[in-house]
């Protein structure tokens, strides 16, 4: 019987992708240990965990942007979470974009699809991990 | 300057998230190393790496059933893609749903929340990582 999420796999680290609950744009993906995942549930909040940083990471913690998470979704081998959420404040990314997924790769190159909505100087200073 | 994609990072495997380009469903999370990148890349289908059978996996490969890749995106930092993609054949998940993220998570447990749409067995009989 696999745990659903299952936290053996992955180093105890699973990706978490975050989508626009009302739209389905896809915001950012990050990562979350058993601990972030708890928080997550019990608060309503979503609660990632920095690689770069080695802690729990808050969304939002800085910026008051936090997503508030409508659904928790895990994946047929409980390996992969999908948060269906909330974007307080607009921008999820800390360049100040909705998406963190602005980059568009085809084989003519890079071509950056998307535009700040805020100041991202008004979010905070650091970036998601 | 970050690479876009970097595979410097996450030890040369990469997150991707497989989004239907119309409906925006998230269908699946897979991982993708800097070949399985290039081949999509130049091929249009979606390819990914199985960190279980450590090696490419052509997604389709077995059922037929391909994803034909309409935009390819990647974050912020480098380190994560999302793929616009048409599926074939209705189901992404192994277990014939349309998408693998089929487990609810709430403070009641965990409910499944769709049923396959073709018959599993008519897949493969693999699992995707």
């Amino acid at each position: 019987m696999t745990d659903i999420p299952d936290f053996s796999k992955g180093d105890g680290l699973l990706a978490a992708v975050a989508q626009d609950a009302e739209t389905g744009e896809v915001l950012m993906l990050a990562f979350m240990n058993a601990e972030s995942f708890a928080e997550t549930l019990a608060t309503g909040r979503a609660v990632y965990y920095s690689r770069s940083r080695k802690r729990l990471w808050r969304k939002g913690e800085e910026s008051g942007h936090y997503q508030e998470v409508r659904q928790i979704l895990v994946d047929c081998d409980g390996d992969a979470i999908l948060l269906k959420v909330r974007q307080q404040g607009m921008a999820a990314c800390h360049t100040g974009r909705r998406s963190c997924f602005f980059h568009e790769v085809s084989a003519e190159g890079v071509r950056i699809v998307s535009e700040p909505v805020v100041d991202p100087l008004a979010l905070y200073s650091g970036k998601h991990d």
